[in-house]
């Protein structure tokens, strides 16, 4: 059962269409809510539906720590576990042990670790993580690479990028569950040649589908714009192209501009939390004064449910309460616009006119309302 | 515009039917949940309109601190405010005046405090509570009345309650608006002399419904009883009998049958943020570790969102990781839990056998389950 992937539009390199996986779709471009412990944090599933996201993403890493993949198997998985019975893309847990653990020790054969919730320690190697993942009954699993962090010496970035070309191939051998699709990283940091030949040798592998890795990790924007650019379209046209990790409107714009299919990033629900909202026409920091007296709706052009009720003084007294309420009316409205934009940029490839969507929003959208 | 009292049932002093008020309907028996700040914390009011309580309430005393009334007036009232069309009903402010506020000076005219959330001064008279409330658009207000701490000698109780004699009837000079109804308050602590003195000097006033008050303030549950049990029968029947900050279930089960029809209490929102869960069989604290491998529905008797959508384990899970979807699942469940005991007891006074359900349920509700 592999991904059945319908380009039914292009505007340029960018794309639209549908892909069908388990019997359940997916709409690229596609942005995909974080669901770190299980749960978008702060809604209910009911909520999300609402919002219509197609896909929403676990971490492997934190689900293997708390409550540990072998609860979640024998609960039948994810998505009976978190009652999300849409699409799960799971990432390989990589990421978080090299950025959030305590790290012991990193062999050819894979990471050993300790967890930042009780020091206990942990092993996981390629195998491990697609094992975790099928545990989890992901339908779309990401291969387990290394991740280095930035700034690092261009042999470091070979090094890394080489090791996870062989436990990409690993990776493969491990997988077991035909409805567990299973996703190749190209790595190389900022590195031209490294990029290329972490492409071509990850594309030749026999993978569901393919990400760029390694990005939207503190970099200057035009650094990753111009990997995103130079490599995006470059991937596999029959097959899925996701961008790990991001990011803001802008980049999104500029990435499926590029070719890109899938997104995931905390950037709306983490910046909900902290009063950071995105409008059509900029960005609004509620918990700013000059709200206070607002009795108009956050968005006047949005259709959510935050902006259909409410207006920006009733959030900006939640926000400044400290109001559970607040930060789920935030996370639904700040969901809510990166799903909307996501249909605007699929609508814009259908119409043919995307550069000219991008041109009048991009400027707009993520600097302050003046 | 008074408030039209239906009684269709009674079963010996307990009594229910519709109370209808700017053409909105209550059901007494009724619970209302607390909306402190505006929001009854985690939920958005679509939420709570599926768990489809009548009246909410809000506190006074925070709204006029936080954002204050005038904003809210301007606003066009609490119901604009935050988005909740059915009714509310607010306190005077005095209760947590007089518990959470640095008290300045109680004098015959009123009360001078600093706010405890940036020690400005206020001053609260009776007249000025029954403004605020009235620029809330407050559905039933509270009188003003003075609550004294407890223990408090006989002298001490006497003195507050006749001070708050005289302050209810400031309180009905005060009141301007229509739509605005009017609760006296009944205090006189634990001594039935000082409650009947208080009880025939307050229902002698032309208020719109009455309440019990100084109740549920820390007294060991058998005093509490003792004053509901001889007092609530002989409030007015043909107005509603509100016991205010009551209570656990079996609290309210007792006053129900006593002939009270309102009640407000934190206890299903604040528990259900510290994993406290009523069910049918009883109490389940979910963050016990027995509940880590429990694939079961937190309540098999219950119908709401959590019950229908999740698990005892994923209920552990949320809470062990500290997620907000935790709060917001678990408030879900203990205020549909609270609302179909109201359900449960409006159907026992209607088919006359409220003793027997309470003679049932009463010793399992609050118990651990075993």
């Amino acid at each position: 059962m592999s991904i059945q992937l319908n380009i039914t539009h292009t505007d340029k390199k960018a794309r639209t269409g549908t892909a069908t996986l388990n019997r359940k779709k997916m709409r690229p471009p596609a942005f995909m809510p974080v669901g770190t412990c299980g749960a978008v944090k702060s809604l209910t599933t009911e909520q999300l539906k609402a919002i219509d996201p197609d896909v929403i993403l676990g971490n492997t890493f934190h689900l293997m720590l708390r409550p540990g993949p072998e609860l979640i198997e024998a609960h039948g998985g994810l998505h009976k576990f978190n009652g999300w019975d849409r699409l799960i893309l799971t990432d390989s847990g990589g990421f978080q042990v090299f950025s959030l653990a305590t790290l012991n020790k990193i062999t050819d054969e894979g990471v050993m670790f300790r967890s930042p919730y009780n020091g206990q320690k942990h092993y996981l190697t390629p195998e491990k993580a697609i094992h975790i993942q099928q545990q989890l009954n992901s339908d779309i699993m990401m291969a387990f690479d290394e991740c280095i962090g930035l700034p690092a010496e261009k042999h470091a970035v070979e090094k890394a990028m080489i090791r996870s070309l062989d436990w990409a191939k690993q990776c493969i051998q491990a997988k077991t569950k035909d409805n567990c699709h299973l996703f190749g990283i190209i790595q190389g940091g900022f590195h031209h040649d490294l990029r290329q030949r972490s492409l071509d040798e990850t594309c030749a592998l026999p993978f569901d589908g393919f990400a760029l890795g390694g990005l939207s990790v503190g970099e200057p924007k035009d650094k990753m714009d111009d990997i995103v650019s130079n490599f995006a379209y470059k991937m596999p046209v029959d097959k899925l192209r996701y961008l790990m990790g991001v990011g803001t409107p802008s980049d999104i714009m500029n990435a499926v501009r590029s070719g890109i299919d899938m997104f995931d990033c905390v950037m709306p629900t983490r910046n909900a939390r902290n009063g950071h909202l995105f409008t059509h026409k900029g960005v609004i920091k509620i918990r700013n004064k000059r709200y206070k007296n607002d009795f108009s709706p956050l968005d006047p052009d949005c259709e959510c449910f935050t902006c259909r009720n409410h207006s920006r003084a009733y959030l900006h007294h939640l926000d400044k309460c400290n109001e559970m309420t607040g930060a789920v009316l935030n996370t639904i409205h700040n969901l809510h616009f990166y799903q909307s934009l996501m249909r605007a940029l699929r609508r814009a490839i259908e119409a043919g006119n995307l550069d000219k969507y991008i041109e009048i929003n991009q400027p707009i959208i993520e600097e302050p309302i003046p």
